[in-house]
């Protein structure tokens, strides 16, 4: 038994499509969720700064005493994962790119996938390797959708210029004839029913969030990690408060929580 | 005479847009610009972030030897520029929220004007402000934009989600009967056509941009600080090499610069 909580991190408050995912499989531990409001998105910028603000990060939630980290967060998982493990060999580290890969696979029947995600995250080809190395016949397809974020972010995930903008960046998946898309950022999540719309019903939509969550689930029953006292607590810290943080957390968490500001450059 | 640089400074490559009057209006001044593109953007973020960024890249440009600074950016001169001068009063510095006023009280006929920015320039009150003190009896309208800037970092400037994004943020100052409004973000003048297509002919759309290069270009003639040597140099500085930044040099600029990358936040 580990009573210790869980840490997750994301660019700002998609993450927390994956907290809700860790709430519904994992109950009884504690997590404590980080977003970096004030450095908010990272899919417009490099691997590089990508990781040196993960790694801040990162050595934030250690001082928090978690026992494992999940990266809640699409970008910091195609860019910095690898580099994240190395620099932070004592900490489990888990990311949300090979759960996508897994059920995707899972749910393609034509072996034609598409990836959809931030440009960092596109440009990074995770999510193609990491379907290849399984199964080198699928052929994916992708591309990156930029305004998918601030359309989330904006709270218009379900009127006319989200479906435009969703039709814009789909079509081209779907003239390829793809049977699944992963929905590569955890915010795309938000504009779920948008995207249903323009990709219609015989399109199998990956939302990777569920199942990284199991395989956090899978970790701590195997390695006798569980948290035994079980209260479940959430805390959540930011590095900026906007109006964000609050506005998501009642939609998705259905719940308040005040998040504690960080001064995250100092770590 | 004094032949230092000019400093200018935007949370990311919107700036430019100031840079490229300063150009045309200061020809012999050389300039420095630093863009925060690994924090873009600051609208919607609070004042006390966007206060702290701003003092970092101050303290960065100092370093510079520059004889006066630029806010190229509407949301930091709104939010932290009474906050700046104070940090750093042996420095002139200008912000873009003057221009606009003078320019938009300049440009109504009507006394009905309307001014569009981030989140965060709008929440500020700076522009009705100005507005007021200067001329009571005008009646102010203001409405936040939150998707123009990564609708023009996205170059989706002139297509049919930028005019149906602008129609509905732009339609409720029209029903006010604005004839003038302001493009109180230095990223909206790259929307300009996609604005005017919304607001007709009948509307002036006022960009500071250009009044704020001719109010640095009178405070150096008035102190005797124009430069006099004339080469005309401009350097470049961002905190992530991110392709937003080449591609606008490009469109703007009408010239390939290189940028050099500092970490900003060690200032």
């Amino acid at each position: 038994m580990d009573n210790r909580p869980i840490g997750l991190f994301d660019s700002g408050v998609g993450g927390l499509t994956v907290v809700k995912q860790v709430m519904k499989v994992l109950p009884n531990e504690k997590t404590i969720y980080f977003g970096d409001t004030a450095r908010v998105p990272y899919g417009s910028k490099t691997k590089e700064t990508v990781t040196k603000f993960s790694e801040q990060i990162i050595r934030f939630l250690l001082t928090k005493d978690v026992k494992a980290i999940i990266i809640a967060c699409n970008t910091a998982s195609s860019n910095s994962y690898d580099s994240l493990v190395r620099t932070f060999p004592d900490i489990p580290i888990f990311e949300v790119i090979t759960a996508g890969v897994e059920s995707c696979i899972d749910a393609t029947k034509n072996k034609r996938v598409g990836i959809i995600g931030t440009q960092a995250t596109v440009r990074s080809g995770a999510y193609e390797l990491g379907i290849k190395q399984r199964m080198p016949d699928i052929r994916v397809f992708t591309n990156p959708c930029p305004l998918f974020v601030p359309l989330a972010e904006e709270g218009w995930t379900d009127n006319e210029v989200a479906y435009l903008t969703a039709k814009s960046y789909l079509d081209p998946l779907l003239e390829n004839g793809v049977d699944t898309i992963v929905l590569g950022c955890t915010h795309y999540p938000l504009l779920k029913r948008c995207i249903s719309k323009v990709v219609g019903t015989d399109v199998t939509l990956v939302d990777p969030a569920k199942a990284t969550a199991m395989k956090m689930r899978r970790f701590l029953e195997t390695n006798d990690m569980l948290n035994s006292d079980g209260d479940g607590s959430r805390t959540f810290y930011v590095s900026d408060h906007t109006q964000s943080f609050d506005t998501l957390c009642e939609r998705l968490l259905k719940q308040h929580y005040i998040a504690e500001k960080t001064d995250i450059e100092k770590y």
